[in-house]
Order: C-alpha cells, then sequence, then structure tokens
C-alpha cells in the first residue's frame, strides 16, 4: 500500500502526483513529512511558498470506528510551529474515496477559488460570490450545487487572514491554530471533495471482524458511553469540582455559574446528534436555547466563551460559539484572546467580565480585522503578551495545568503548543484519575508514552477518544490488517515517536526552540488561589527527566 | 579619563557606580558596551529585566560644536535589535554635568515616577500626578519645579507601551525605535537631570583652540549654512526633484503638492530658533501655520506624516508633528504605520489618501491603543506586514532607496533597521551628490566607511550634521585633546568599526540574523513607477561585497 498525494500550485494552475510509503503511517505523520520535505525553510505560513496538506490515513473510511476524519498540516501562523488540525464528520471519508490520501496546496490562486476535488484531480473554479458569505451558506451553496460531497471552509475571519482561524466542516472544525488564515491567504474560500472509489483493505474479512471488536469496546466502556450520552459537556462539571476549571483568564479555578453548564442542563436542551462517518459514539450534539443554536456544542466552548470570560448564561455561549463557527474562528483561542482583553480592560478600571455584548461584538471586529479586533485578530501572545494564558502563542485549553503535573508537562512540550490533545493526560489526571496529579513522579514518562501514541493514532487516523476503549494492541492490528504491511504495538509507539520527533524537528529548524517549552510565567508563579485546588502552581520539575527520555 | 556609570534598580531602589574606559569612546559605544554585558540574552525590551541607558561621550558639555547632545541606547521594542537613539538640545550637557557620563537603568518602579539626577546621584520620586500628561506639559510641571535643569519624558504613547514611543526633550526627541516604550515599561515618566560640575579636559587650551575651528569650520560651509538657514526641511525639493520622494506608502517617488513644503514656504512661517548646546547652526526651527504650531519642524515630518499619507497641507503637518511630540511618537514610524494601513484601506475599496481629520483620530487611538490603535501601536511590521515598508521592522525614512544603490545597502546593514543615519549615504547619493547613485560601483566600501566614521561620531558624542564639513581628523583631535589619550584618525575609525561590531553581534545573539539585512520585497521587485527615477528598482548586489568588508 502507498499514499498517492494530490499536489496543486494555485499560482501556476498546475497539479501533479507524488507516491510516498507508510513509514510515518498516514495522516498527520503523513502531512509533517510532505512538509518537513517541502516547505522552505523559514517560510511565511501566510506567504506564497507555504504549504497546507488534507491527509487521510490507512483507517480513513473503512469500517474501524470514526474513521471519517481527516488531519489538516500547515505551518502554523498563530504558533509557527508546524501544525495538525483534526476535524470529525466525512471529509476524511470522502477525500479518501478520491483515490488520494492527501491533497497538498501551495501557491495563491489569482481570484478567490474553491476546489472541486474529485477522483479526476482537483478544479480551480471561481469563488468571488462566496466571498463574505459564512461557513453555513457556504457548505450549503456548494452542497446545493453538487449534491453529495463533502465542503470544508474558511469564514470572515480565515478570508481576514486571522491568525486563529478554522477551517469549517458542518459544525465539525479543523479548529486550531489558524490554518483557515492559510486557506485565506491561497485565497481559497472552500474545497468540496467528491469520493466514489472503494476504500483498499489488505485482509477484508479479518478486518472487518477486528473493527467490529473495536466497535463493541467502545459501546462496552463507560467513558465512551458517557461521551455518547452527553458529548464532551461531560467534563466540565469534573474539572469545575476539581478547581481546575480555569475562569476569567486563569484567574480563579472554580466557576459559580458552572451549574448552568452541567452536562444534565446541556443534554436537556439537544436537538440533534452528530456523528462522524462509522463512529457508534456520535459524541456531536446540537444544542438549541432559546434563539441560540450551535452544532457540536464542546466542553471547551463552553470553557473558552463562558467561564474563562465570566459568562455564566447557557444561551450567551451558545451563541457565542455559534458566531465563532459561522465566522470561522476556533473557539479555545477566541475565547482565550477575548480573556486577555477583558483582564486588560479590568486593569485599566474597566472590568467587563461575564459580558456578552461585549464579547460578540469583539468577535465580529476580530473576524472584520476593525477596530480593537485589529490587534486582536493577532492572538492573544502577540496583541496583549502580558495578558496572554498561552504557550509557544497557542491560548490554553480549558485544564489549569497547575492542578496536574503531567498536564502542565504535557502543555509545555507539545510542538503544537498549548494543547490537551498531544498527550491527553487530562483523562488519566483529571476525568479518570488513575495517577495522582499532584505528585511529579513517572509523569515524564507518562508524557512520553501519551504523546508517542497519540501521535501514530492521529496518523492512522483514527479519533483519540477511542484511546478510552481501545489498546495500543487494537490499532496495531487494525493497521497490519488494512495495509497488509505487518505492525507491532511496540513498532506502532515507535513510528509515533519518529513524527513526534520529526514535528520536534521541525520546529527547530524554524527556530522555535526548546527554551519555548514552557508554560506562561504567572502559572508557574501564582497559586490557584481558592477552591479544591487552591494552593497549587504549575511544576515543570519533571522537565529535565523527560528530556533525557525524549531524544530527538 | 574614564566613564563613571550611575545604576539605578528601580525595582529594588539601590543605586551604585560603575567605572567604564574608553574603549569604545562613549556615547553610543559605552551604551551598546553596558547592554551587551549587562542585558541577559533573550530578554524582552519591555519586561524587568530590560536595561535603558542615557549615555554622553568626553566632547559632550564642552565647546566642541554641538555638543549638548545625548544617546540613549537599548534593546528596542520595535525591532529587537540593539539601538541607539539620540537627542539634540541640553540634555547631555547637563548628564555629563552631574560628574557621570552615563545613566544606566533597570527594574521596575512600583509606581509611576521621575527621576531627579543630579551630582549626588539619582532620586525615585513619585509622579502619579504627571501621568496622563503631554510631554511638553511634563517638561513646564518638572522645571517649574526644579528651575534649571533638562527634562527628557514620555507621552501617553510611551505609558501605553506603544512600540515606537519617543523619549521627548522639548521639542527634541530620542525619537525613534520605542525607547520611549521602555521608560514607560518601567513606570518612568520623567528624568530631570540638573548638573553643575565642571567639564575635565586634559589640554584646554588647545581643545579651545580646536574647537574654535571645527566652529569656523562649520559656519563656512554652505551645506551647513543652509542648514543654519533652513533647517533640514531644506532637503524636501530636492528629494522631490529627484524623484526619490517616497510618496502614499513608496508608491511614487513624487509628491504632487511638494511645492507646499518647500524650503522657503516653511521658513516663511518661522517663529523662533532652538539650537543644541554649543551650535552655531540651530537648525531646530519652530514653525506656526494657522493655529498649529510644532518646535523643530524636520523634513523627515513633512515627509512621513505628509508625502507619505498623500497629505498636502503644510497646516495639516505641522498639526500631525505636534501630536505626535505631545503624545511622544517617533513621527517617522507614526506616519509609516498610518501610511500602511492606508494602503490597506485603499486595498479594501475605501482609498483615504491625504485624510487629515483619519490621520488624527489614528494618532491619539494609538497612544491609547484604542480602536485601531491597539493594533497600529505595535508597528506597521507587526499590524500590517504585507504593506509595511519596513526594515528589521522599523519604518524606512524620506529618501527612497530604488533610486540610490548605497542608500539600499545601508538601509539594508543597519544594525538598528531601516534607518538613513547609520550610514547617511542619502547625502552622497542624493543631496550633494558627489557620487553616482545609479552605480553599484564603490558603494560597499562607501557604506562600511560611513557606517564606521557615524558609529565613532555617535560615540563622542558629536552631531552627525557637523560630518559635512568637519574631517576624521578634526574629530580625532578633539578626542586626543579632551581625554588626554591619543587617537589618530585611522585608530578613530577602527574603534567605530569595533562599536558597530558589537552591535552586530548583539543582533545575532538575540536572533537577528544576517538573513534581515534585507530591504521590503517590493521595493527590490516593484519600479519607481514614474518620475526622473522612473524605472528604478532597489537592488542589493552590493551585499556580498560589503560583507567580505564587514567581518565581525
Amino acid at each position: 500500500m502507498e499514499h498517492r498525494v494530490l499536489w496543486v500550485d494555485l499560482s501556476t494552475g498546475e497539479t501533479w502526483e507524488e507516491v510516498r510509503g507508510l513509514e510515518h503511517l498516514g495522516g498527520r505523520g503523513l502531512g509533517v513529512e510532505i512538509l518537513t520535505e517541502h516547505l522552505p525553510a523559514g517560510a511565511d505560513p501566510l506567504e506564497e511558498r507555504s504549504i497546507i496538506t488534507f491527509c487521510t490515513g490507512v483507517l480513513t473510511g473503512t469500517p474501524a470506528p470514526a474513521s471519517g476524519r481527516a488531519c489538516a498540516v500547515a505551518k502554523s501562523p498563530l504558533t509557527l510551529t508546524v501544525f495538525d488540525s483534526h476535524c470529525g464528520g466525512s471529509f476524511g471519508y470522502h477525500l479518501r474515496r478520491t483515490g488520494y490520501s492527501a491533497l497538498a496546496i501551495t501557491g495563491v490562486a489569482e481570484e478567490w477559488s474553491w476546489l472541486h476535488v474529485t477522483g479526476e484531480g482537483c478544479r480551480v473554479i471561481s469563488a468571488e460570490e462566496l466571498r463574505g458569505r459564512s461557513t453555513s451558506e457556504t457548505v450549503r451553496a456548494l452542497e446545493s450545487k453538487l449534491g453529495r460531497c463533502a465542503v470544508a471552509c474558511i469564514g470572515r475571519a480565515g478570508e481576514n487572514l486571522v491568525r486563529f482561524a478554522s477551517i469549517m466542516h458542518g459544525s465539525r472544525a479543523f479548529g486550531r491554530g489558524g490554518l483557515g488564515a492559510v486557506l485565506g491567504s491561497k485565497r481559497v474560500k472552500a474545497l468540496a471533495v467528491q469520493g466514489t472509489l472503494g476504500i483498499p483493505l489488505a485482509e477484508p474479512a479479518a478486518f472487518r471482524a477486528e473493527a467490529l471488536k473495536c466497535h463493541r469496546k467502545l459501546l462496552s466502556n463507560p467513558a465512551c458511553m458517557t461521551l455518547k450520552r452527553y458529548g464532551t459537556p461531560n467534563v466540565l462539571e469534573k474539572v469545575n469540582f476539581l478547581g481546575v476549571l480555569p475562569t476569567r483568564n486563569f484567574s480563579a479555578g472554580v466557576f459559580e455559574h458552572a451549574g448552568s453548564f452541567g452536562a444534565e442542563e446541556v443534554i436537556g436542551h439537544l436537538r440533534a446528534e452528530e456523528g462522524c462517518f462509522s463512529c457508534p459514539l456520535r459524541c456531536g450534539k446540537r444544542i438549541r436555547v432559546g434563539k441560540a443554536e450551535a452544532g457540536s456544542l464542546e466542553y471547551e466552548s463552553l470553557f473558552a466563551l463562558g467561564a474563562n470570560l465570566g459568562i455564566g448564561e447557557l444561551e450567551h455561549v451558545v451563541r457565542l460559539a455559534r458566531v465563532c463557527d459561522e465566522l470561522g474562528m476556533d473557539t479555545i483561542s477566541a475565547g482565550g484572546t477575548l480573556a486577555a482583553y477583558f483582564e486588560a480592560l479590568e486593569q485599566r478600571g474597566n472590568p467587563c467580565w461575564g459580558d456578552f455584548r461585549l464579547a460578540l461584538r469583539l468577535l465580529g471586529q476580530i473576524a472584520e480585522r476593525e477596530g480593537e479586533g485589529m490587534a486582536l485578530a493577532e492572538g492573544s501572545a502577540r496583541a496583549l503578551p502580558e495578558h496572554s494564558i498561552s504557550v509557544k502563542r497557542l491560548e490554553l485549553p480549558g485544564y489549569d495545568p497547575r492542578g496536574g503535573a503531567g498536564v502542565a508537562l504535557a502543555y509545555a512540550t507539545s510542538p503544537r503548543g498549548g494543547c490537551h490533545l498531544r498527550a491527553p493526560v487530562y483523562v488519566d489526571e483529571y476525568l479518570a484519575q488513575t495517577v495522582d496529579r499532584r505528585t511529579t513522579q513517572g509523569k515524564a514518562e507518562l508524557v512520553k508514552h501519551r504523546q508517542d501514541l497519540h501521535a501514530a493514532i492521529d496518523s492512522l487516523v483514527m479519533c483519540r477518544f477511542t484511546a478510552r476503549a481501545l489498546a495500543p494492541e487494537n490499532y496495531a492490528k487494525l493497521f497490519t490488517l488494512a495495509s497488509g504491511e505487518h505492525l507491532s504495538p511496540e513498532e506502532l509507539l515507535r513510528r509515533g515517536e519518529r513524527i513526534f520527533c520529526m514535528e520536534v524537528r521541525f520546529n527547530r529548524r524554524e527556530g522555535v526552540g526548546e527554551e519555548e517549552d514552557t508554560l506562561p510565567e504567572r502559572l508557574l508563579t501564582h497559586e490557584i488561589p481558592s477552591g479544591p485546588s487552591a494552593g497549587m502552581r504549575a511544576t515543570l520539575e519533571p522537565l529535565e527527566e523527560y528530556r533525557s527520555l525524549r531524544r530527538c
């Protein structure tokens, strides 16, 4: 088996094909490999020579669970690191069924365009009439033109190169890292993918049997069943209960209005469920409160646009999340940037925590780069460095790293900056509580293991939520039976390690050095002031041990 | 002779004295030496550990011409390079008469403060009542309190950490590089210096004779006499005539309203002359047009706030220049940043060239970091990289480098970024026209020579305008007779070379590498469209030869 990569250079209009092996599995590994090889060192993420890839893996589109996902990889305009951003739904499914494992885009189109990707290649089509449209309007316009297809597009934020612009696929997103701005810099408003080819499987019958086993494991796992019932909002109560729910720009760990965002409260407003292709969990919950409605409402949005801004009404947060989706902006970075700004206003004697109308107005201004939005569109680390709670310029997600030594180490050493998903140790320390969050012992090893494992899972491409139920053995077996290339569980981890190291080396090449493996100064020096985690400070004590384990 | 440096750490309140030799002469050389030795590598210009020095030289306060000047040195928040910024008037004169050659400030004061510097040291005094005041109000408040003294202060821009905030001394400025933001980050609103001690001279009589000779040379030099009559505005007509007057963000080289800024036109509105201590030229011209009045109106302000914004009325430009002075902002970077923004608005279909009221409003917003000003306060390279005409993030001055190969090379290789003063080759190529501006031959050598010479002049400290009339022999002799340490003209240049290299090495250490020795892409690829320099593009052809000469 091999990966066929479809290249398109928008400056020249040329397309060509490249064939690559499975050395780095696919997905995230494939994207990083392409970027490492083809992106000129030091190239700006928003310049003509930049490259953005959309990658699938050998499990994409197969009967394995949650196999509709895809992974976009580019140098991020927000972090200036390599950045892989993942999206559920069916985009990956359709892309892989074109016969191409990946699409790689470079150059800049002469006019605003959309790309029509099929088994016959990629056509570049004028999108001047789509310019300025919201993401849902754009999806609808292309779906009504093409019929069955998968659309990924940018909103106003991506058009205006907001550094945390997302790429939206319905209510799912390639959310973090501003890859929407990379598409915007190429004048690509949307991609519409239509795949009709079959997915190759080396041993179809054995693969189906293993896939079925995995589906059953998911459906008999309590954590997965909670996810199935409530979606990610289920974690908010737990995080608040532990006192690590970042509130008012990380100035507190307990939010007095957390009750408004309880799992039962949120699910009481359920309007529809949205699942990825071939996923038994269907964790995307469409929520309607009053007049506000948002698809796939996630915990991270409740944290970033709710607690972290001091906004305590569910309807308000749903409205803000929807606005972010329609404008095409990452809710975590948008919320983190507003939180930094709210804090700056407070220091100027103008406190505005909880001011929903101000937040709403600022989101619009950011997407248009008007007024304060002109600065805030750069993200908190550039616009308000002294108030920014970020690592490598990426705003932190909703798990205060002061409450867990592993979470702190995972944030600091993530190659894409402040991120909980490179090594989801928040699961071990905060949710499952299978390890003691207050000790540093063993955390270096744990973080490294999770980083390697998830680099592999992201490269298969599989949903990382499946890791609550599946073991490395399951992933290795699925890969072996799909590709025909034998992979042991140990080799799976070694491949993950190689992919992770490739990312670290990419960052070094681009000038993002080891000294950026740290946390916001404030979290290292200021304790969580009250609640169940009162008195805790972030520690980087295990960093040295981690470095001795992580040799790139 | 030696340099006594007065240190003050605002965080601890401690002051102490350091004694340094004349190896790097003084002034600029002394400041860079202090920074290299004491500033931790990688420190942010606006953090607590940052250092700002105010330095004088062995000629400061002596009867040598224009010897009242001083030099501030810090790592610039705009360019992230080492940055020396020079100011005329009498600040240097007063500082040297305290018995200290230099003042070095680190740490952050607990509350907004002003520093009272005398022969007895430095006192830190509350300035809460000065906060928010304009620069002229601040100077008046301290002068009325202290009587005879020299005040340097910041305005709202410095208080709000605008990256191109200046430090004002009456209508003179430590203008470029945002050193006002460095003071602001230390919560220092002003310095008031009162010196009463004599200036040491090794051979007083011989020194006075040589100084008198230099005064006579200045007064018999035609270029200096033009400067004496008209101040720097005299060059505008010449630059426009050559077609290298940057207009509307460097989109043209001829400005149709240049006549409004002719030397005779400007001087017709003369209200007063302001000279530096011991200068026979008194080139600072206070101009009043209608209700607008600005002290020391310079060519660079006419270019940056006039032609480069398409604003053609002298009264408007005088008003904008005054606003910049009162808010404490570098007029070149303020104008360059507005020009980039005007161009962005034009591309969005909203042309506003010549819109004086918009420019006025934006300057106020920048100083307050409100609305669009929040982004624009970061300077054009950060706020609007695709429209920024800057080198190393410093907005270019008013000589289009496309019109002269030497000017282009000088801008590209300046260690403090887009600057005409490290190697004032615009004099040779555009004003005196002693070399052919259209050839690249000999330009590498010329630029290197000027860089070395002016590094030495800046370190004596002498006004660089004196170089129109004085030779290296004059400077070397003045230094020898003042310090008692023999210096040949050749050794003067070697010292200048060492100082320049110390700056280059500082920049390398801080991550500003050789690849940043370049020009805005647009000037390399787009020709001057019309006028006497039509068809010219910037060239960096002599860069290789320059590098073979410049070995640091």
